[in-house]
């Protein structure tokens, strides 16, 4: 059966999951839901999913939610390229960086800079004092991810690998909300990442050359 | 190289590693650090894992932190019993409830109820008013759970799965700190678990005789 994919425009996790089906070079139907529409909470997709959450892959009777689960999936189902490791020793060390990214550097990121800014959090006696607070741990969280890239192509050393398929939209949205007006006086030091973290700047040029990068990115994005 | 396994009594990740050994059927020399000595922060163990976290699987130089990193290694390097399914379908369903049981249900019980009682948090006019506030969504995850193990001997179906090993430990901690002095007054409804979760109580059965069972239980609960 053919794959549809429950999305919304910006969700990282949704972004992940159609980053590796163009890694794994499946094609699938985009079922865009409207966030402003509030097309998530709708009968329609909670029947699909009760948490009303994105990303869904759905196949015919199969539907899987949380988009873990959704890249550990697809890697059983379509082996080739892995996006786990092949050895033992290759995928402990790919679920150790998802875990990483997730626990360690999704919050420091996402919710400490990228969240306040995208929200209208980040305005002078309107919150941007606590992101001025959160570039410690920010800047903490991009050494890790700059340091784990010298000398590497990837992550997880020289292929794409699902940690890097869960990093790229957590670093994609920060350095759009580095660059929005707002920020201009928070002086994050995070653009260009050229020169503030360039490993992390070449690692993003290989993952944009990845065939079908465009169809994953956002499509507000692009307005 | 034989196993060494780095946890610290009590911990819920390190509990789900053990676990999975034992599911395994896996021998591992047990390196048990003494959180109330910081054993964890020194730099001995800081030069295993940077982070000073448990649980940490060695073998030889082959070091992995982060307990889904352990079980997803272990399951690869030692696939029978398998704890994350044979079929990509089965391996979708469980690492979806691995994330839910990370995602939805690990806050509602750890945070909310258990790590109050267990940290002195829970007295009157010291946090007794948080926990009580907790209870209902502490319900609403265990009724999640027990409906998930309604028909069911395990979450994921018939044969036990990391999403039981990744669920056992949060269920014990929150059963321990319901069953605290100080729990009395805070009207938690939810002991004993046969009369509230029967469900739960009786997939707590089968998992307590998974043979090795005992030897994950921490060692500071039994005095």
């Amino acid at each position: 059966m053919a794959y549809e994919i429950y999305w919304i425009s910006g969700s990282p996790y949704a972004w992940s999951v159609m980053l590796a089906m163009e890694v794994k070079g499946l094609t699938y139907e985009s079922r865009l839901l409207d966030r402003t529409k509030d097309e998530h909470k709708a009968p329609e997709f909670l029947a699909i999913n009760p948490r009303g959450l994105v990303p869904v892959l759905k196949s015919g009777d199969t539907v899987i939610c949380e988009a873990i689960a959704i890249l550990a999936y697809l890697d059983k189902k379509h082996p080739e390229p892995p996006i786990f490791g092949t050895t033992p020793e290759e995928t402990g060390l790919i679920w150790q960086l998802v875990s990483e990214v997730d626990g360690y550097i999704r919050g420091p990121l996402g919710d400490g800079i990228t969240a306040p800014i995208f929200r209208g959090k980040a305005k002078e006696g309107e919150g941007a004092d606590a992101v001025r607070a959160a570039r410690g741990p920010a800047h903490e969280a991009l050494n890790w991810v700059n340091d784990k890239l010298k000398g590497s192509r990837f992550l997880a050393g020289d292929a794409i690998s699902a940690s890097d398929i869960v990093l790229l939209p957590v670093i994609q949205a920060l350095a759009r909300a580095a660059g929005k007006d707002v920020a201009a006086s928070l002086d994050l030091c995070i653009l260009p990442l050229d020169d503030t973290y360039p490993n992390i700047a070449r690692w993003l040029t290989r993952i944009q050359a990845v065939p079908g990068y465009e169809n994953t990115y956002p499509p507000h994005w692009r307005g």
